[in-house]
């Protein structure tokens, strides 16, 4: 889909809200409505069209404004969230919508300040409530940061850089360096990798600790891709798996594939970690899952839908989700299985493809 | 300075505003007063003492929570924001400030509704007034930060790795692989690398564009080391120099020379980006000079305060600053020349160490 068809969908729910214009100031929204990828812009959507429309930005921009927005009038200003709000009150908008999720406290007063007589209404998540069906583009960007993660890691694996004597950090910058050569722009997020004990700790940050043989390394990684994230987690053994590795591994894999099973439109989002929960908690290890079972990915790392207890809503076809259930044994080591998959009707559609049998190095 | 040395000024802040508390939601800012560097927290900063101010993040950082923040009262919840603004009213506060800079429209409603009985006041920039001025170990982690950078592209020159026939995206995956190798934990933003023409763009992201012998290469990157971003700008020559392209060099080294000398106590900010243009006006290219003279350099890559026209205010000792005039001579070339320094008084501090002579690889 276009930025312009895009803006279209955006234009009717405008109308459904009686709204004259959206006040676009989230960066990520401006770059799903226009395609712009700099770091500073505001965008005025017009509930009639996009000859009313307006995009800002500031003067390091204006070549690459000229080429990423060439279909709307462009304003070279600073700040330009402002500048477009009193655009708004010069354009005679009688009820302009902002994005109050995004739009500060003190930004607000500048905003109104600008606007005069335009009034200001409240309208949030009108862009992410788009964002949260992905389209094709959208998708096919997600499997190309997925695919480039995939290879990355059979890359590493292949050229024998998981191995007992290295230190995490190592491991993370090759993988990173990995991402890059199969066409990543740079990681998703700031990968983690976790041996031995340190496994058990969810969010571990790589550090100069060595792997040994024995033991569990946790690789939680991505790729970006033309501003999408993938998400993946592979957990793997170094030497030889002990016999409560392959316990831990083969639970949090049945959980896994529960979770995924689970992935259908119409199905509640507590409902899908409850799924793959149920597997753990019937364990025994409930207490020690100590996440929800996944996200939302797209332009976010992590965005809308939450996969968790507290998840309101069901899942809708094109969702794309994270499924990663984990079980840490403090001390020991831990484990998470995740995968990048999209909403289907039947199955969902699976993007990181490297294998969930245990692989042991 | 320690986190609760910082802790210790905040809360003087918070008397001469008659705040019994102030609930910082900005992760910057609570990095800044605690050490804590997850992805997710809130603190609430009592007046009275560190005894009665609690640090809230979720189950993810349990165990690195109790490491960097061991002497604070620590509360796992989520979200953390509402649940402290919870705690504010629980402990019977009557006036709690909150970070209405960082604070969004919606977020307020929620935690006006948590703090029940405590009255939430807006309290804008208190953190970043502290942040305005660098203590002795911010200002050693950005001396580190320049010198991973300073050594990346001494390496990248000595081992030739600026040379005709590369492209600017190799290059800049070089200059950021060797910043790694001397301590950096990544880039501070996305490195820049723009070949002939392109570098008359003043944000140019790196191409697939070849460097060919006459261009200028300009450089604009950073280094981050303990959450503190360096930025440095140099523009070189590859195989031959111009004459020319010796005369624009030397006017931006003559401005920047000019920002530079212009960097003391009591300056006016404005008074500093008068200086270095002064000298680009002088000789006609006013209008080729697209942005402000600099910026502040922290724990964000652009912070306060703001070496512009519209800066307002004046230069503290210890404050952290760029200073990188530029003349972009569109379809042909420009020069930038950029350094990172720290307010003195006397003489500035020069973080970025690189040469400033014009050098032909």
């Amino acid at each position: 889909m276009s930025p312009s068809t895009r803006r279209a969908t955006l234009r009717a729910s405008l109308r459904d809200r009686e709204l004259d214009a959206l006040l676009v100031t989230n960066l990520l929204n401006i770059r799903y409505l226009t395609g712009f990828t700099g770091s500073n812009a505001a965008l005025l959507v017009s509930a009639e069209s996009d000859e009313t429309s307006v995009f800002c930005t500031d003067g390091r921009y204006l070549t690459q404004a000229e080429r990423q927005v060439p279909d709307l009038e462009r304003v070279i200003d600073r700040p330009c969230d402002v500048a477009l709000a009193t655009r708004a009150g010069e354009a005679g908008l009688r009820r302009a919508g902002y994005e109050s999720r995004h739009v500060t406290v003190e930004a607000l007063d500048a905003l109104t300040d600008a606007a005069g007589p335009a009034a200001l209404v409240r309208a949030p998540g009108l862009v992410e409530e788009l964002r949260l069906v992905k389209d094709d583009a959208e998708i096919e960007a997600l499997r190309m940061a997925c695919a480039a993660a995939d290879r990355a890691l059979a890359g590493l694996i292949e050229h024998g850089g998981l191995r007992a004597g290295r230190t995490e950090r190592e491991i993370a910058r090759e993988l990173e360096s990995r991402m890059l050569d199969h066409g990543a722009s740079g990681p998703s997020f700031e990968s983690i990798v976790a041996a031995g004990a340190n496994s058990a700790v969810p969010h571990h940050r790589p550090t100069d600790a060595v792997v040994h043989a024995g033991d569990f390394v946790k690789l939680d990684f991505g790729a970006l891709v033309d501003g999408y994230h993938s998400d993946m987690t592979r957990t793997l053994v170094v030497g030889q798996a002990a016999d409560w590795q392959r316990d831990l591994y083969e639970l949090v894999a049945a959980s896994q594939a529960a979770g995924r099973q689970a992935l259908a439109p119409g199905t509640a989002l507590d409902a899908v970690d409850a799924a793959a929960r149920g597997v753990i908690e019937e364990a025994g290890y409930g207490e020690q899952f100590l996440h929800g079972l996944g996200h939302g990915v797209g332009l976010q790392i992590h965005e809308a839908p939450a996969l968790s207890k507290a998840g309101a809503g069901t899942l809708l076809p094109g969702m794309a989700v994270t499924v990663e259930p984990g079980v840490y044994l403090a001390g020991r080591g831990g484990v998470r299985i995740e995968d990048t998959l999209v909403v289907r009707q039947g199955a969902p559609e699976l993007l990181t493809l490297t294998t969930k049998e245990l692989v042991v190095v």
